[in-house]
């Protein structure tokens, strides 16, 4: 029997870490209170307008709706977008628009045009996973900048510029994924002048900036930079992540190129797909759904939150984010959270060790991301009061399994 | 102004050839009788079940329709798939289908997964180019494996395994773009047999086995040789392109690699689109369908093939495909058929010059792709008879543009 094991391209090695795909696949075992996932609740999904959507992608473009259509993106939502990005701040035109299969599909693209093996990108540590499994098989060194509560650090990132050659620098903004941080105005202008003065690119990836709970909003570093900046976004978090529906406004030439290793990747993103968002973008769905998304979101961050500040031990700290999807938490330098989760998982309750989100293998073990999406109020709250507990074992190392401290009903 | 010229990987310098996106482009203007495309006509999707399959889609599934899933692909899709590949003969259970974005998307993967810089890639001579344009950004060397009227030669082949070590074998057995070409039983048998004892991995593409039009059907390489191929299919030609629905069953390894390979480049498929799929079949839409598809074609090919014969010089020769979108035309030597298709286009008639299907540039510049599917049977005579003048201008170098020859109205 063959295995074809010593068929496989060198770059594949780079693509094995799949340990986050276990905890994963653990998490979603029935009876388990998930604070893992990284995924919109499905009631958050604007089903009240679906059907209107389609009936109305039918009626106006046919069977155009379902034929091949322009790598580039289908023409109606590329110009819708060209109003969504003017309320960010971002001039644009439906020309310089691309659209992908999720920023995935742009993330997957960019790697594949920019990074020849051994090539420097780099990136918030932590960081998101997506983008490290993205660029992971091209082969890229990576150089972890380092971060404080509001993001990535400038002096540190002009430092490691004036260091290497850097193909890119990766940047989530505003509530990050991991942390939930968001990067001031002040570190953007200060970013803005460091790329342009390196004369470098960088690659910033705004999938939550809609989700705000508070506070202002603070405009993209494509604002600030636009030659110098491939700035990425979803329609994942504000209307459908199955559909898959990501866009990029990119510097011409890299745009030129992303758009050619799109076409060898999958030709286009679904046209139907692209009509329906483009629907939903011209109807004003978006403008009256997106409060309906924020007033569920809101609660259930809050709600954890105050769970957090309840049932967490004193020796741990935590981001308290503006919006997103995402909290934060560091505790004692030493604590492993891969075991802590084994641990939780065992009471049914699962988080994502904050070890996976660092590019350099080893960093970070003493910290978790906590999703606050894909749960009501009550069940984010008894799942912090389970995590607290198993967090106080891990430090006081006086674990009793039979121990309990009332936290349901309260 | 920065250009970013030399931030490019090495890679992407095989992503250039364009010249075919340019061609695509001219013959999308309008008044053009375009036999250079190769999609599929927009009157052959079943637009008279797409509101039955949405709402069947909203009323079984809701939002989990529009929720992230698995890379591997929506569960009720991939068990619909298990039948109808055992209507090709093809044995699979669900947990071995993988689901992808278009059979372009297993290309991108399988290239992503395999090719080392410089490791030889088998293929026909012509092949699909955008199978080419899948593996060329993961820098393959191609060794082009001849082919005659039916097809692959299972000695060239077998010659070629046994000069150099060969990373896999590309092939579109069935109704090959772009010659149309079906390979006979003995020669799948003798493939099969070949692959088996030089233990490779056989990529078998086929999008188009189901568009018969005469014959019966030749079953798949993949029922002869499960181990060691990876079968790749498509609903773009028996449902809709714009949904951008492929699928493949691969060895274990290869599937496993894959579904990584995947995750990293758009996590999954659009599982809204995988939901219609998956209603589209098991509500029985394809087997009602697909007979009208066929009704629709069949007589264009005729038409095709019955105003070639009667309005082409007699230096051509051409094959006459039992099914599929294609038909090869090659012409004397030292034919330019790029000059041709130039002079075409002046009179708004378009194909596809052959030579963008060889992986070895330069080869086949006296052959054509012509396209029938996007035109009814009276455009299609009409453009025929203007490419057989053009054509004779060609072979007899005694252009001139004022000549008539009566071709309309007959």
């Amino acid at each position: 029997m063959t295995s074809f094991e010593n068929r496989l391209a060198r770059r594949t090695r780079n693509m094995g870490a799949s340990a986050i795909r276990e905890i994963l696949k653990v998490v979603s075992r029935p009876g388990m209170i998930s604070l893992a996932g990284g995924i919109p609740a499905p009631e958050s999904f604007p089903m009240e307008v679906v059907r209107e959507l389609t009936a109305a992608v039918l009626d106006k473009f046919g069977p155009a709706a379902f034929q091949y259509d322009l790598t580039e993106g289908f023409r109606p939502l590329r110009e819708a977008l060209v109003d969504y990005l003017a309320d960010k701040g971002i001039a644009a035109t439906a020309e310089h628009i691309l659209i992908a299969s999720g920023s995935q599909g742009v993330l997957d693209c960019l790697g594949k045009i920019l990074i020849s093996p051994g090539d420097q990108v780099a990136l918030e540590a932590p960081t998101y996973l997506g983008a490290l499994q993205a660029f992971n098989p091209y082969e890229p060194a990576y150089v972890q900048i380092g971060t404080d509560d509001q993001g990535m650090l400038p002096d540190a990132l002009a430092d490691a510029l004036s260091r290497q050659p850097v193909k890119f620098i990766y940047l989530v903004p505003t509530f990050q994924n991991p942390t939930g941080r968001t990067l001031p105005m002040k570190r953007r202008r200060a970013i803005a002048d460091i790329i342009q003065r390196f004369d470098t690119l960088l690659v910033e990836d705004d999938p939550y900036g809609d989700l705000r709970y508070r506070g202002t909003s603070v405009p993209p570093i494509k604002t600030l930079a636009p030659d110098h900046v491939v700035y990425i976004s979803t329609l994942s978090k504000v209307f459908a992540p199955g559909l898959r529906m990501g866009f990029c406004l990119a510097p011409d030439l890299i745009r030129q190129w992303l758009v050619l290793a799109k076409q060898g990747v999958d030709l286009h993103t679904s046209t139907f797909n692209q009509a329906l968002a483009s629907e939903y973008l011209t109807g004003g769905h978006l403008k009256r759904h997106l409060p309906r998304i924020i007033a569920l979101y809101r609660p259930r961050q809050q709600a954890l939150l105050d769970a957090m500040k309840r049932f967490f031990p004193d020796a741990f700290t935590w981001t308290a984010p503006d919006g997103g999807m995402f909290v934060w938490v560091e505790g004692p330098d030493g604590m492993d959270m891969e075991a802590v989760n084994q641990k939780a998982v065992n009471r049914n309750t699962a988080f994502v060790p904050g070890t996976f989100f660092f590019a350099r293998p080893g960093d970070g073990r003493h910290t978790m991301r906590l999703n606050y999406t894909m749960a009501d109020e009550a069940t984010l709250t008894r799942a912090v009061g389970i995590l607290g507990e198993v967090l106080e074992c891990a430090v006081t190392k006086m674990c009793s399994r039979g121990r309990t401290r009332s936290i349901d009903g309260d």
